[in-house]
């Protein structure tokens, strides 16, 4: 049981954290078990109701795999793949949309409403906001982002909403590409020169053994993510997810974290704690 | 052949037109085949394109009754009837947000994008615009609308944005419900204290004769609507969209209009013309 | 031992309580053992940063006896007493302006930097924020409130400063006058239609038997008062502290607390926790 | 006849030379026939008012040669003149100021206000606009610009109203100047960095066989100038124009055009349409 | 020989005038021999950009009489008079816009100029700012006025200029009149809720004995004038000036000033020091 | 005796001061005399308040010396000295904060209201204004400036505040130290990038020789400064004075002053007459 007054103790020792966000910009990626398990959620939309509230600019970024591959099924629409990944046809870009723009999209902004915070759903393609071209002609319209244009989220931040965005975009023809929430969502940070971007997974964080959450490294610089491949630390589904951290590092975002999306309130205790948690990527040559 | 001094003489003609309008907001609801056709849909686009850069804020409100049937259709859900209406249970709520908040939304927004237009898709779950509640129980997830939050459609024409609004809304717990796109317009054109409200059908207008295109009345004084409804002039799918007309001036909007959809650049006709086309519907007590 | 778990609950559970005080204004009049001793001075000042930075407005109004009779000990100026109460003539007005506006404001002041807040010192003569008159010859320049300009304070909230007020206040010949602090913190909460009036005491709040703290009244409606004093619960000391908050809800503020300033944070706790401390009084009318 | 649908046509057609205006300056020098005949007049008028609605900010810079000389004619005063040109002694100078920035520009400002335009008529003299200096003592009141203040222009145009400049010009000590219209309005649209300057005359823009409307030059590279006038194509009253408009696009004005202001809407035909009339002039280095 | 010190007094005790006339509108009419005599002229110049710098803001209206008289005879140009008044047919409206709007109003605005102040002239065209119809049909283009559009005026003063005005003014077909200047003047004063209207003449004020200025009223309440006009105190040129003065005080001016304009810097005797000179205008009811 | 019109002639010739200081910032360091003498420090209030209707943004930074001396006597606290230095301890530090940011400061600044004036006191503890830390450790408390902070100072010049300083500043820790007046208003003026800072002495400036005031030197350029110390011109006090006189002007204050603070209303002589009263200093390199 908790008191009253260790309550306030923790408000207390919240503040120079607070301090330290107050009016940045942050862009959470939000994925995995965070994004099916329904307490999870709520947490999550919860702490992105409080930093809003508390002056922290919070955009929130999102995928949706699972929902995807689940309306397809219903569909009937067999899938396609090439070298181990789907084939994005028509339909598949089509379904994409509906997806994540329409049904994955539109209940987290109503989840945030139901909590009392003021969110508004964008996609990729409004007001070109993600432009994108095809990666490779065989995969179809899986998508290359070719511009992000951040003004939307901006105003929207501007005036106290939390952006939500689903990583769909298209081109000047107006096809519609499903594009990687990671790499959508390192952009988006690097256009917005976020303060801070946090990725969430389903593993602790960086482990320099893979069976043993104790081994977790609680701080990479960039610079030493070569080698750190190279030993095999980071491997296989980590590659890409760090190749995007690194990318937003470089591009100005100051710090980028893969969080443990399975503990509760798991950003909370990341932004205004002492004791991160997860892994945090910073660069050689900034003073963090 | 028209020459560039009758191009020239057009555009002079428009401008008491564009006089009247400047500044103000006109809610275009956009349905029937002006939403199927593709050329005609690219006029609409156009037409709301033009109207925003001379300076009157467009909202466009649209619904999607085919593709959604179309959708529940491909995904083997079969639909329950009650008194001839469609049963929206779960499954339907949510075809329905993905179709109208995702597909058909975001293609607007992006096709809008491709003209050179700033388009930000919002849905009645976006920042609460759209409060419902269950109209009948029997009917499942059909809304009744119990609230309008006009703030963030006006934030986004504040910054120059042309706001598009599927009609989907939800109550305080999060349930999704499809809202009939009509009555939304109405009540989004009453609560921005809109200039004019312009339904697209895909009729004429209101006519005398129903057989008869030449019986078109082009001004109804709300007053005189219950008349013309016991005389039948009124009546069928007509009762409901003139029921949506006549609140919303009795709400303050100044103009509604019925026009025909079916007309390339019907809404620039109505607006930058001396002829109008479709029906007008005013109130007896105003001046205009 | 909290975890980290437990903080971020915390945090996640002042939600609805930030979401209620966000952009509001509160008055905290500050005084007793809280302005006496060091660890519970730090505190209050940590919960006023602490409201500031998560948006909420905060005005903190000092008074400061104990310090204004140990400089006129050290001055050996002998004080002149008139039914109890003393007398403030020349020597004592000054030394008052001395104590209250240089001594106690300017270190609350350098204080709250330290701790890293934006905080500016107002006395009641800065821009005619206090205009006074003598209350009664016969006690010199105890001054009877006339006016308040809330404009300098306004000044400061918005441009996201703290306004620290010591309640000195000048009549129109630029003579000092000594205010009492409950008086003048209730009467500036009265101008800038704050919602909260926070006093803090060295007691646990209203008690029912006052040798009882388990006797604690935690909501009294105004309307009541009088029968409290018939009664005796209100009493001795009490009844002028109570007489201002019930002034401050008449003159249109939303809530006033008398929490206990001893317990630490004491602050946060009435207004980020779901057990308020000490005793708030409300309008029988109103709905809170 | 143009049918409703035809003048519909022509409205969309004209979006993307709105989207390419919108928001910039144009710099209409106005005269010869257009600002004689009472048609045409009534023409330019209407289009600067609708290109001011349609969100250009248009700026009228007008002369009036043929006026000077019939009020000295009224007032009896024969001119001398020098190599051909008329000396501008001090009788000459004021009829300049009663005609120019009395009798023509107010009477061009009340005409867009009967059209329901805003204008406010302003002089070379109002708020140091154009600052002058004698060109040739032998010419007297003759003015040579030394300095443009864009400010009251700018001002003008950000509170929406069109700013008509009549081309008299001072000096310090409040000597009055005649100054050459064409120079004028080139320095004033290089001083606000227009997009456009557009200088109306009676000729279809610049012929390669003057005798022959067909052989019009419609772009012109300002770096090839030189060689024209070398092979006699620009000649006569040519020469001046031509070098105002060179002299307009090396300080950064984007496009020049000379139109022919004796047909009806040109400046809508040129501005509008995809058809452009007369001649434009652009830098070579230029990527239009 | 004023010294120095004298100087700084007199600086000094201008301090509660500049206080009463901050941020206030001050409307002067500007005739008679302050128009005529150059070194006044250049007095009442400095006036105005001074007042204009200390935070009053100031605007100028002015007639011209002789000059027009002085036009129309060099014009050759016969006035037919109708009981003593010149009638004003084509010849004389048009002369009047070129004595007025350009001449005179163009030559103050540029005197201002050399001053180091920021005038813009306007016309009672520019922008509807005077609209009028006739007064007489008799009398041709005399002018009445039929409404005042204050917001030019407005606009220019918020971007901290002096407003020049003209008293000419159009109708709706663009017909344009010539209008008496004191009429204008107190109209302009009401539409802008001026603090003070000052007009300008050649006598010391009103006079109880005309025949000596040591009989000045300084000080008239306009309930009084009837009884003043039948008194025959106010009588002959004075009886339309003093009517105009009483109906600017009815419509909310809150002083008018008759003041000698043959006095140098008559305008800040009136407004800076205590010894106002003239005749000030009030209503009873008002406090002042 | 002077006239009306010798008044508004001297008002007159005020014009081009008003339009050299308008919109800029002038710090005026207050002392000696004037700050003794009631009729001067009544000048120099009413000075400020005129200069800040006028447009002249007024910083006034004042220090305090008898009054600390004789607060320190009556409360019987012996001064230790070190080098003819006063060694500022616990007791001294506390006692300046009482005096200057208390007594003084307040005073001043309700001084201002009674006159119609808008000041705000601060002093270098409020929002972290003046940075310091210890000079010397035999000194104490002694402050050496490590940083100004004129954020609050803008923001009250801002919302046309008379900003009124006192010189204690405070270190990271919150001990307070005294800081030299002359000092601190000479890095105020460079932080604020002021136009003028104008320091008040009881003497006619810097005179050439020491017992004749006809010997003033009028301007100093500051590069001769090293030149007059050693002819002995400057020397004792006028040293320090002096020194922090030419760094402000090598940090970007265009002209600085020495005046007598003696003379009555000393500054509007300096700033709004031709002429100058004690010693400027300037830049050899700048214009003026």
């Amino acid at each position: 049981m908790i008191t009253n007054s260790q309550r306030a103790e923790v408000l207390a020792h919240a503040l120079p954290y607070i301090q330290e966000y107050n009016g940045k910009i942050i862009v959470v990626k939000y994925g995995g078990n965070a994004m099916i398990n329904e307490s999870l959620k709520s947490d999550v939309m919860k702490d992105i109701v409080l930093l809003n509230l508390i002056g922290v600019k919070v955009v929130l970024v999102h995928g949706g795999g699972p929902e995807l591959s689940d309306l397809l099924r219903r569909l009937g629409h067999e899938s396609r793949f090439v070298n181990g990944l789907r084939v994005t046809d028509d339909v598949t870009a089509e379904a994409a949309l509906m997806v994540l723009a329409g049904k994955i999209n539109k209940k987290l902004v109503a989840k945030i409403g139901t909590i009392g915070g003021r969110a508004i759903g964008l996609s990729g393609l409004d007001s070109g906001l993600i432009s994108a071209k095809t990666k490779d002609p065989e995969l179809g319209y899986v998508g290359e982002i070719t511009g992000i244009n951040a003004e939307p989220i901006r105003d929207l931040l501007e005036r106290g909403y939390i952006p939500v965005v689903s990583t769909v975009g298209c081109d000047g023809e107006g096809n519609i590409y499903n594009i990687n929430a990671d790499t959508a969502a390192a952009q988006i940070a690097a256009a917005l020169k976020a303060e801070s971007l946090i990725t969430m997974t389903d593993t602790p964080g960086l482990l320099r053994d893979r069976d043993d959450p104790e081994t977790l490294i609680s701080r990479v610089e960039v610079e030493s993510i070569p080698r750190l491949v190279s030993e095999g630390i980071i491997s296989g589904g980590m590659i890409p997810k760090v190749a995007c951290c690194a990318e937003a590092i470089e591009q100005g975002v100051r710090k980028v974290f893969i969080i443990d999306g399975r503990l509760p309130h798991a950003i909370l205790v990341e932004v205004l704690t002492d004791e991160g948690i997860g892994t945090m990527f910073v660069s050689k040559s900034s003073e963090a």
